[in-house]
């Protein structure tokens, strides 16, 4: 099946409306083609309030696929998943992730794995000593794989009418998590997903983003033409966090916090040291 | 607009069909849902051969948006493009991927960076130091933010008809990226994305992974269940590669050649010591 075959099954291409102008909070760009999965992919929020429902028989098969279906740099295939749903496991892994409590809310719980210790097994069961696993491209590779996976299950998770949650506070101690999941050395979790289906009482809106000109840079990077965009986005997401009754605060200073200290990456500063103790070698 | 009422507009779910098993070569779950997006999803091939036209007005926009609509870790939104048309630029950034033809050809090269450059100069104008900046853990954030967004846009190219492919090897050598780009310091392109309208006299078949059984894993992780996977695959692979004309080999011994020794990474395991050059310090 070509493209232009599956383009054809989408025939309402034409230009965009409500779910551009949300994304963008009024920034949008003027001209942008939609059809139905672009409205899709652009009404996706983070999802973190469930019913206690499991999913539909046949949602995770269809999940999965989705994952698998994504590229993969020299088709490693470098990832796996473990999929939780052990009530006492996953309330263990919300403590580890900083008590975030809809890890224990939803149903399933998936863990992208950045799975370089399977790759050294298929080395070493082919007589080669794997060294090309010993350098951070490998563990990039691996990171790479899982999320471009994990962001084609997002998108398949949203379009059966379910929510997910990305959980980078995974990373908090990731040789804990490890060991919880039983994973070989080497191996490692690069973020979680929280999927299930999601409580109809409780609204989730679209976070505006940074407007085009923020990010996109034509032909070469332009520092100038980005800066002059935070601002307005400042003012426009103060609007929304008015909107939605939560704390004021310029992202600019969001940001900045955030990044500001080794504190406040929340433990997360010692990810090298604990990828170290994992077996990878990071050269 | 909730999740419900999303689905609602998909009302085609069901059982799935073709694209599942090309997706596995016959090794496909028994039952998986499916729908119109999950299909797309499903179908999805690398893209190396283009014609010469342009994008149409409005792709790179709606492109562009569905980037900015995956998940972003605290919203940091560590991620900037830099969209490449210039036949000399695309030229010269292909002579520093290893010389893939179709990054010439494409109309279009989206580079995605990990721009904690951008993140240092907002920490540093609200007088941050930005120490956070100088772990592992944010080069994962800046590349994981720069791979969810590009999935989510390789799925919207598909959906416009388009066809794309990532470049991995634009990581052969990031300081001549970097340079070539002029990022800031502690930015650096983490993969390309050629996009273009598919050249209707070449077709691609959809590519075979792993058996689901293979890389998903129940509560914990079992290596035992997914090595058993393993002589099956090769065994469906060597199918597909006859039927493509291509050599035909195990795809656990090109894993091996693959990851087997520095050299085998191209030049990319020297990775570490470039973004170190640009000025990233990994702790």
């Amino acid at each position: 099946m070509t493209s232009a075959t599956l383009s054809a099954r989408l025939p309402d291409t034409g230009l965009a409306t409500a779910p551009l102008a949300a994304r963008y909070a009024g920034a949008e760009p003027r001209h942008a083609l939609t059809n139905p999965v672009i409205d899709l992919i652009l009404s996706r929020r983070s999802i973190r309030h469930y019913t206690a429902a499991p999913l539909p028989d046949g949602a995770l098969e269809a999940i999965v696929a989705a994952a698998q279906s994504a590229a993969s740099s020299s088709n490693l295939q470098a990832f796996s998943i473990v999929a939780v749903t052990d009530p006492a496991r996953k309330a263990r892994l919300n403590a580890l992730a900083g008590d975030q409590s809809h890890i224990a809310r939803a149903p399933v719980l998936l863990v992208w794995i950045a799975d370089l210790g399977r790759l050294r097994a298929i080395a070493t069961d082919n007589g080669q000593p794997g060294d090309g696993l010993d350098y951070l491209e490998s563990v990039l590779i691996g990171v790479i794989d899982a999320a471009l996976a994990a962001q084609s299950a997002a998108i398949a998770i949203e379009s059966l009418g379910l929510g997910s949650c990305f959980i980078g506070a995974l990373r908090n101690d990731p040789v804990a998590v490890a060991a919880e999941l039983g994973l070989p050395a080497e191996s490692f979790a690069v973020f979680g997903l929280t999927v299930g289906i999601p409580d109809p009482a409780v609204t989730t809106a679209v976070k505006p983003r940074l407007p085009q000109q923020a990010i996109v840079h034509r032909e070469v990077y332009s520092s100038h033409q980005a800066d002059a965009e935070l601002s307005t986005y400042n003012e426009r997401l103060r609007l929304f966090q008015a909107g939605q009754g939560m704390r004021s605060i310029d992202w600019t200073r969001q940001v900045a916090d955030r990044v500001g200290t080794a504190a406040a990456l929340k433990g997360r500063h010692r990810v090298g040291t604990a990828l170290r103790r994992l077996g990878l070698k990071l050269a």
